[in-house]
């Protein structure tokens, strides 16, 4: 078993809040980061999967086609969005990092597949002092 | 002469766009960076100012009184908030990176000089690619 | 299960010695790490917690609070000091990283569980070429 | 048990390709990787090794053998190098970073046993965006 | 004045090496660098311009531009290539990194006046421990 | 002209203070970097010398030569050492960065003019947010 770990970056605005509580309600529990007005951060996602190599390439898979898998699943979604609005995979879900990660797996876990290998992680950096890790919902 | 420099950080939300032009003209001229539901970044800002060192303390200014008027005087406004709608300083300009370093260069110019030191450069990174630098207008 | 980490910094001396050796002998073992005047370095620390997404907030746990503790019971202790004086969770101890991973693990175990949540992880950068992992004493 | 990761560099050159493939063939199935001139990386490595601490010292392992290890079996063998012409342990396969990872497992397994402690993961980054990682034949 | 700086990146091999030397000569003169069958190294390149800010865009220029110019005179023609064999400006000159910031800098001068901008400062790192700078040659 | 960089790192012990004042005193005027027991860094050097590119070898000077003579003149004083304690070329001042940084440059502009080149920039990194630039006394 072998790992390979493809980097990709998105740029995105966020808010935490909940929609049933007060501005002030939200500012209690989400602090600055209930903003009603947004603010954003520069992410940094980190897909591992893993497998066996293929002794024809001596790849686990071809690292184009992983990085076009995450770019058509995830990349183009977020990049340069508000992840409150406009992001369907995240609609209806409190925009947090934990959140995040949990709907990326969600939205790699089968395509991946089709390329012989399975996802194994998926990390979430929002800052260089905080990151989110989620390694499927069996772990 | 000896220059120091200050790294700080600060998360918002932006939007490159001209009020008087559509959707489409926006989206034409700025890009995806013209996104009506905003975009953000983790934005780093290096400030360097320069000066002699002053011989009871070994220093140029006393790191912490500089973070403090960083702070105070840039940080605050712009950390977690929407450069566009509330940022006090950026009122009525374009929000693109060149603008934000000199206008925390605006900012930090009179400030510095209580510290009996000098700015000599403002840094803005907006993603670990692009950085635009400011050294004042006499430059 | 969601994983996530939070990174903390802190400055501090140290020296890797044993006290019934002579200067000579530490000097053998232990390299120009056992300098009798001490060096020190920039540590980096890295606490991961794993647990349930609360759903009330999309949170594992409020990054401030789980900031709080690792501050309150580890970096407070740490920052600016010299480890083999200063540090009551190091008294006694060899202070090689190590030793010092441990010894932060057993400082935060069981604040951490007050946050709902499991201690995972504990990484200590000595520097950028060396770092040491450790995650409890079962495994 | 604990866990103690060294950071080494190398700089090589490499190829992707099957001798029996045409130029043409090699292009499409290994993209530019496959140039025939080739071209080259400055790699990464990350040796973890994990094992009880030594209570005489505080240390898994004194940190100048382990790199003195990885240093005599891999950095030596590789830096400066080409990977498909030069290198003992990588004659006969495909340069790839998976391919890579394994070698340098199968180089470090025996000599780290000499440590008192156990190879545990090998991470081979070919850049910022890509990164192998091998933790032996049994996982 | 507003100045602005790009990243790119590419990989490549080279060798440092005089033709009318032996292989001993220039064991001697490079180092392991002249190793004839080629090493190579993952090399960044910042750009850095300067100009006025367009008060139509808040832009010195579009990055865009920018980026699309760096790549065509000089991404395309180093990545994935050997330095020595493959690349038309560095043709006839010694491969070293001095010599390629030079010459990626007579590369950018023309095409970025078509910017409205001037070159101001071309960046290579060869690692992370080694960089070299030009800014023309007037300076 | 031409300007190359080279970077070395150094671990050390030091503390701020004036020995005629009480740690009272000490600790108004410099917090706690005043810690009398010591604390710590990993501090960067960045060495910058500009000059003219040899014909004959493609480079300023020769990296290993100009790294020969930063560890001889200033690393091998400096590393794993207490610098208010131990280093011959620090005695009498207050070891903040600002003096660390034009001492070290006066100690490497002699030598640095042996391989026909110029000393133009020193800068000291004392932690990720923080450092210090001099260019001699005659700017």
């Amino acid at each position: 078993m072998i790992y390979i770990t493809r980097r990709e970056r998105f740029n995105a605005a966020h808010r935490l809040f909940k929609p049933e509580y007060t501005d002030e309600q939200n500012l209690e529990v989400f602090g600055k980061c209930s903003n009603p007005n947004w603010h954003g951060h520069n992410y940094e996602l980190y897909v591992t999967i893993k497998g066996e190599v293929n002794p024809q390439t001596g790849f686990l898979v071809n690292l184009k086609e992983l990085s076009k898998i995450i770019n058509e699943f995830v990349i183009q979604k977020l990049d340069h969005k508000n992840i409150n609005i406009e992001v369907d995979f995240m609609k209806g879900k409190l925009a947090s990092t934990e959140n995040l990660a949990i709907a990326v797996w969600e939205q790699l876990d089968e395509p991946i597949k089709q390329l012989n290998s399975q996802l194994h992680n998926v990390k979430v950096y929002e800052s260089e002092n905080n990151f989110v890790e989620y390694m499927g919902p069996n772990t």
